[in-house]
């Protein structure tokens, strides 16, 4: 077992790598269950020594399945704030999570491909996370670590109801599926509120980039299903892949629209930004992160050349307020992280080769341009 | 004598040209005397076969002189909307002269140091322009010009109030003196209102780039005297020599103070201007010519190389509407010229060097940078 965390975990995250497929809109996909021992009650309602017992046992049943060979396990005590705001920024726990400590733990797989997350608001949360659009292949890892567990405790099950959850809303399959997308072209045709609109009414939520109640940071947006009763786990996936297909088409088309109507306007918001995080002495997180996320759409649009993905993606990650604490300093104040992230930007975006932008066709013949007589 | 104003005047402009004394702060040194014929009404009351008249007079005197060799000179009827705001973006006519058409007219001397308005309030506006600052060389040049036409013509003269003008307050000596001055250290420290107030209470004026009633685009300032009675023309260059070596001084204190206090928010400012110039696809004037005075002040402060210097001060010329409009196509609309602009600022720009900005001292040393640990 790895002794500390920051040695565990390598840069980039996993949940946002970017060689799965549709990664160009779809960042990652994520399906989580939730489980509780029968012969616990749910953290909420245990005593702190309940909690300790369900604590030991859950680190034991989760270290000793195949799947969870090479793992990271600690109790959340174990971590300090700094820890916990890098898990959260790679998404491995929630916020929630985050605030817990004695008799809360984490087992984290070896690639952060899956976690488990110990007296959350259940006693077990599990999840595996994928780049790209793989639903299923999200879904099937962390089934099968599921069974792994059930065939090693047992859950609290009602043969009715299904799988029993400490919130009705996780009643019965315990499944949140979800899968963060990267949105600049509907974020900059402003056409964005209508497609959250439209998701909530199909039971869906949308959230941003840190989850419940979090801003879209960087054009990056949560989608998953709400109900969790009612419906096999493969239709909840089936319906969440559908209404996905439909936003990758609309993103497709806001790009395209973008590219055909606006090209100059485009050209430069991407350029502008590109000249920001390249030149800047000092920027903040959010400005970084939505800067960023123009940069990206300029990879997708062939503006930058696809050598860059893999520094802008790492960039999205480590320079995020922990990642940068860790890397520097832990005591940097929020000027220093901003100037530190500036020198990063620098560094890292200066190093690659000077962009030759390839502008699309319709950009050079939408003006004329005389020669110059001087 | 040459046909077209376009073939006769060269970039960069005087007004802008940079190898004259205190050039990081005095972009320009200006004397303009104001003379009227003495057998001629002002030109406000003259008929147009009176302003006719001067002007025929004026422009066989004017070119008689050695001082004027090699001018240009021509109608202002001659001359089209762009060749008229050209002549103003190059500080070569005021606004008033161009709205002038039949009667009035102008001989610009070889390289543009001196310049000659016909029937623009006066019977004749002569100024002398140099860079950087000296005032006394633009007043020797301006007066050798003067002495030279006062042997070929008599001027308006009493023998109490001096030269008679058309308005009262160029009365006298009908000298204004002027300095066209950068200031963008008093600018980023909000300190530049203040002076402006002080230098109006010692009787001078403050204008922006464009002269009366003009916006400080790009932080440049004109300042000049008000009164031209009551005092000679020695007087009224040493009383703004005086306030000028002040203002300097203020601005090279502004300069420092922003460097000791605040460099990485300087830092900051002139990178990011450096970033937007050489990646913006569209870009107004107005911007730009901000932009550019944050690159001059990173090459004042040896933030970019030296050799950057040449190419900023062209761009500040080449890059106001009229220049564009002349070098490209004359039926751009405002939004082709914001895209022209811009091309021209990436090309120019990115076929310099890239920076490696060397940082003041101060700054890497305002903060701690442990080693990386990832």
């Amino acid at each position: 077992m790895t002794k500390n965390i920051h040695d565990f975990l390598t840069p980039p995250a996993r949940g946002l790598q970017t060689d799965g497929p549709n990664m160009s809109i779809v960042l990652s996909s994520r399906v989580r269950l939730a489980r509780n021992f029968e012969e616990f009650p749910f953290p909420e309602h245990a005593s702190e020594a309940q909690r300790e017992a369900v604590l030991e046992k859950a680190l034991e049943t989760v270290q000793s399945v195949p799947q969870m060979a090479g793992s990271f396990s600690c109790a959340m005590s174990d971590l300090d704030g700094l820890d916990k705001n890098i898990l959260m920024e790679r998404h491995l726990i929630s916020r929630e999570h985050a605030a817990k400590s004695s008799g809360s733990g984490l087992v984290v797989g070896k690639g952060e491909h899956l976690c488990v997350l110990i007296n959350e608001e259940d006693h077990l949360r599990m999840q595996a996370l994928c780049p790209g659009l793989q639903l299923m292949a999200a879904w099937k890892a962390v089934d099968e670590l599921d069974t792994a567990l059930e065939s090693k405790a047992k859950y609290a099950f009602d043969s009715k109801l299904g799988y029993l959850t400490a919130c009705a809303t996780n009643l019965g399959t315990g499944i949140r599926v979800s899968a963060m997308l990267h949105l600049p072209g509907m974020a900059l045709r402003d056409s964005i509120s209508q497609t959250i609109q439209a998701v909530g009414k199909l039971g869906l939520a949308v959230r941003g980039l840190y989850g419940e109640g979090s801003e879209a940071l960087g054009n990056i947006f949560q989608i998953s299903n709400q109900r969790t009763l009612g419906e096999t786990e493969r239709e909840i996936i089936e319906k969440l892949n559908k209404v996905l297909a439909q936003i990758i088409e609309q993103e497709k088309n806001a790009r395209a629209l973008l590219l055909e109507k606006k090209p100059k306007s485009l050209c430069n918001q991407i350029g502008r930004a590109y000249g920001i995080l390249s030149n800047a002495y000092t920027i903040a997180s959010k400005e970084a992160l939505n800067l960023l996320s123009l940069i990206r759409l300029g990879i997708d649009l062939e503006f930058f050349p696809e050598s860059y993905r893999t520094t802008v993606d790492e960039l999205f990650v480590l320079t995020q307020p922990a990642h940068l604490r860790r890397n520097y300093n832990e005591k940097l104040t929020p000027e220093e992280r901003d100037a530190i992230r500036a020198d990063m930007l620098r560094e890292r975006l200066q190093n690659l080769e000077r962009p030759v932008p390839k502008l699309p066709k319709e950009i050079d013949s939408s003006r004329e341009r005389p020669g110059q007589t001087d």
